[in-house]
């Protein structure tokens, strides 16, 4: 960030605006490649569509076909799963925005607090699609024969495909979004309140 | 916390240690609840369990029967809640044994920063866990039409409430969790920095 130099003295710390401004960028770039991740698994999912054509019975020599798609609107956890991640690259999108805005707007009151929050918040839910839609591709995938539920991806093996990239792609986003996380609160402690807490150890829950 | 009162002056803010006494207290209850949430789930979901015998078959008047057993083992994805359920109502015990025991101990080093970073992890390892055991007992309880899975809550109606339960118990842990991750980092900003980000905007990300 260019606004940093020796304008803060009330930091208190020697190498903080040189180590704050390196860390400032590893965190922008984790955070764009978060957006990508995210993004590219909310399209891939998204616009994943298999149209198949099953010949399901024969009369005569004449044989009788039916055309079946294979959709993620089909299934409820792709579609938690799409909007989580759209959810997800929109807010790492934004918070690059006010990092980038970040020296020239002020922030009061509730304003800095809301970043980690959200974060945070992002996290959960993306965390969350990115699971429920990995089991429901183990089950498209395996079937489960206590429940009677056939695997489906022999039948439709490229939605299945894109369907599993979508997902490693989601999951490496949600990995990367605890690091950013992580750092943020590593860095506030760093920043503020290293030493101090060392000794209030009340501030621990 | 007893070791409060006046002893940390270097803290440098007015009602900081009442305050800091009430939330610590708040945070405290917070993780009772989410521990006995998060116990609850792992329990009522690892002991589920429903056998039920069919009539299968009737050869002349002697009815074929064959018995059936619903178990969590037998779903991945419940197995993944069990753990993950499991994994956090361990975390948050000890993390209130940290607590409680806070004032004895000196943090030094990377302590203090585990934990906050720790309940980022726990929030997103049960998110997955709870989200992924819902989609797979909305599956179960509604069926598939496209893939061909039929519901079979119709057949094992009270393994389907209980597994229900032990859901809807580790989503309000998972919330729990996420309102104390919230405001330890809250706190952490007023404690700490709260005046100096809203004037050193480079801190946010």
């Amino acid at each position: 960030m260019p606004s940093e130099g020796g304008e803060k003295p009330e930091v208190g710390q020697d190498q903080a605006p040189a180590a704050s401004t390196k860390v400032d960028w590893i965190i922008k770039v984790l955070r764009l490649l978060a957006f990508l991740l995210t993004l590219d698994a909310t399209l891939v999912m998204a616009l994943n569509k298999q149209t198949k054509t099953f010949t399901v019975a024969t009369i005569g020599t004449v044989p009788l076909r039916a055309t079946l798609s294979a959709k993620f609107q089909h299934t409820p956890a792709f579609v938690f799963f799409v909007v989580a991640n759209a959810n997800a690259a929109l807010h790492n999108l934004l918070m690059l925005a006010v990092g980038f805005a970040g020296s020239k707007l002020s922030f009061k009151g509730l304003a800095p607090l809301a970043v980690p929050v959200l974060d945070l918040v992002n996290v959960a839910i993306v965390s969350g699609g990115a699971s429920a839609a990995v089991f429901m591709g183990q089950l498209g995938r395996n079937g489960n024969s206590h429940a009677r539920w056939n695997k489906i991806c022999d039948k439709f093996e490229s939605f299945c495909d894109r369907g599993g990239a979508a997902m490693i792609s989601s999951l490496v986003g949600v990995l990367l979004m605890i690091i950013i996380c992580a750092i943020s609160i590593i860095r506030l402690r760093n920043h503020y309140g290293y030493n101090k807490l060392a000794l209030n150890s009340s501030v621990l829950p």
